[in-house]
């Protein structure tokens, strides 16, 4: 079993899986006992992806093992698949990857044991949108019309991608903001000034300027001003909303120093949030092999 | 006890270990229960050496330390053998070494724990030929008499002249081919195409660009024609006859892409043995401690 | 309970670390048996102390997660504070930090796990200072009255500037020596030759050559002769004299290959005692939390 996409898993297995996630941050204890092992193939620059995975990994008692991409047969031309059939050789019993190519999974069907995405290109982030939806689900206690606007960076945000779907999946309203050059096609678009006070969440982007290439026009405070989440827009938030962000974030361009932590905040529990996720990902997906 | 390179290894030695590490792909356990550590020094690319002898010390309930090269005091100018004696000092049980200057194991006389050879430049390669053997040996169940072509850049290849040595020890025809200017004095050389149906092993090597400074002047479709392992040619190989590659390949280089994973070929059976022939030295050096 | 510096450690507290650090070197046992997990955070580069303090987790039973800095999330523009805040986020139970910004700490306020200093630019290095307090009580017994003279570069030394600190608190006699440009502001200067005799330790610095900027006008001849250590300057030491030097170092400048592992070093020892000052360090933090 391999979690590539949320598109391959049913609303009913998100919920298994969000349930699970619930059950460990409540304190249940697996223990693999050392006798399984992880491999981390992370081919593009990560914090929280990777070492929050690793922590599951740990957490549930599994060896780990971090190839380092930079000193790894991949500089002499090695090809992802023949790296993954490495680690499935020696005896690895899951793969986590991230990968700058969009869909590089669909070059991995020779390989036999389990795989989660951590992270394709432009495309996928399924963690990432469990983790989101756990907070959500945590928060609220239920999906079902819930208006959630994301903003910023649609077009380069994998996150925004996987979540566009599967939230609306779940019963959500799902909004996009964000300036014009960051927008794509087929997404519901709104002013995020005006929609503010309606939205239940609003889920920032963080501003990837590695990915842009001088598309991006705007100073910092015109950013933050325009779209970005200041102290006086969280006030107009609606008593319950909260914020969230994938991070990391640019403190004062899409959200202000003092909004990061702020009551309304859940930056920092999606986080924590994230590891309990992620062992009920890596216990499922071990437990169906 | 060290193991630097494989003409300080008998026969009989060689056999034993072996012999062990079969038993340990048969389910043998042994644990050191975390009481012992290896730390793992890798100052060359690798995927396969590396990460193998890292998993087989985990299986072997042994703590890893990963020296990360490029953000270590060797930056600062540090001498291998005063890394190594760090190593020793705060109480490491082995190390495991692989560094670009041939024969760099004279250095380290004063280091008191036990290291492992993961490679020397173009000089030895231990463990690689060790697994190289145990393949042969499941396969055939003896070594006297074999006819092995090792094919393509003897001149750079550790694995080309660890292997030579030692496989003509135990009793083996070894036979070399490649292109001229990868050809080394004292090799038995021989016409690849004509050899191909007297061989009961064809061992590939890797064209090391990174190695070759402009001296290579075939194209990739000329060397797979002229050096390379093609269908056609596995055509001709006797019924019983394998392809050995220590890997990473060039698919479609020096072997292409639909002989990779063919029935002949113990590519992936290779890197497979390779964990359990490391847990069999790691082993070994420990209980001689 | 943080260790950014030892001026927030009292004399009586110092005491109790090195007591429970000559617990561990005659074999007391402790172990978090995988409950704790502790997170290296090294954005400066470093052997000793990165993996010192990491084996001193492994051998109390600590998980460990490395942050591979040239790939994390710092890349992308991450702040040091929502790093660490992802790590306590994740549930990691302490932190070990080293950053090449002076007093970094004083941004991490809001981190609510401990976080012990591996050395903030050329500011503090608690844990060396420690190590070297230990060899010095282990071989002397005492600290009152000692003379000790730390020559080289003690502009750029956190290790300079930590000791002198410390030492003389605890009733050392400590000067300082080397050529004009490493000196600076409110040290004791000796001449090195003059003073030799009358030293009960001699701690030499590394000429850190990353720090200079062309400062540094002596050839490596000229620096061994004028403030490097010689063995015949080594024959003019006291008889029960010891030196000392925090590693790496540069061999034949300021200090000559034959002094490296003579009677009088204590150098590798000090390695080796830092592993066990450091298991120390992490058992007091966690106690305390």
């Amino acid at each position: 079993m391999n979690v590539f996409t949320l598109s391959d898993v049913s609303n009913q297995e998100i919920l298994e899986i969000l349930e699970e996630a619930e059950e460990f941050k409540k304190g249940k204890e697996v223990s693999y006992k050392g006798k399984k092992s992880a491999a981390f193939l992370f081919f593009e620059n990560s914090t929280r992806t990777h070492y929050s995975f690793e922590k599951a990994a740990l957490n549930l008692g599994i060896k780990t093992q971090n190839l380092e991409v930079s000193t790894s047969s991949v500089q002499k031309g090695e090809s992802l698949y023949d790296t993954c059939k490495f680690f499935e050789s020696i005896g690895s019993d899951i793969l986590v990857i991230r990968h700058p190519e969009e869909n590089y999974f669909n070059q991995l069907d020779g390989i036999k044991i389990p795989i989660l995405n951590g992270g394709d290109g432009t495309g996928n982030h399924p963690s990432q949108s469990l983790l989101d939806l756990y907070t959500i689900k945590e928060h609220f206690g239920y999906f079902e019309g819930l208006n959630l606007a994301i903003v910023g960076d649609i077009k380069h945000s994998r996150v925004a991608h996987t979540n566009y779907q599967v939230m609306r999946r779940l019963g959500m309203n799902v909004y996009t903001s964000g300036p014009s050059f960051f927008q794509e096609e087929g997404y519901q678009y709104i002013d995020f000034n005006q929609a503010i006070d309606k939205m239940d969440v609003i889920m920032l982007l963080r501003v990837q300027f590695e990915r842009h290439n001088n598309q991006f026009t705007l100073t910092k405070e015109e950013y933050l001003n325009q779209y970005g989440l200041t102290i006086e827009k969280v006030n107009r938030m609606k008593k319950d909303a909260i914020i969230m962000h994938p991070a990391p974030f640019n403190r004062n361009m899409e959200i202000s120093d003092d909004v990061v932590e702020c009551r309304k905040s859940k930056i920092f529990e999606q986080m924590k949030n994230g590891v309990f996720v992620r062992m009920a990902l890596i216990n499922r997906v071990l437990n169906n092999e």
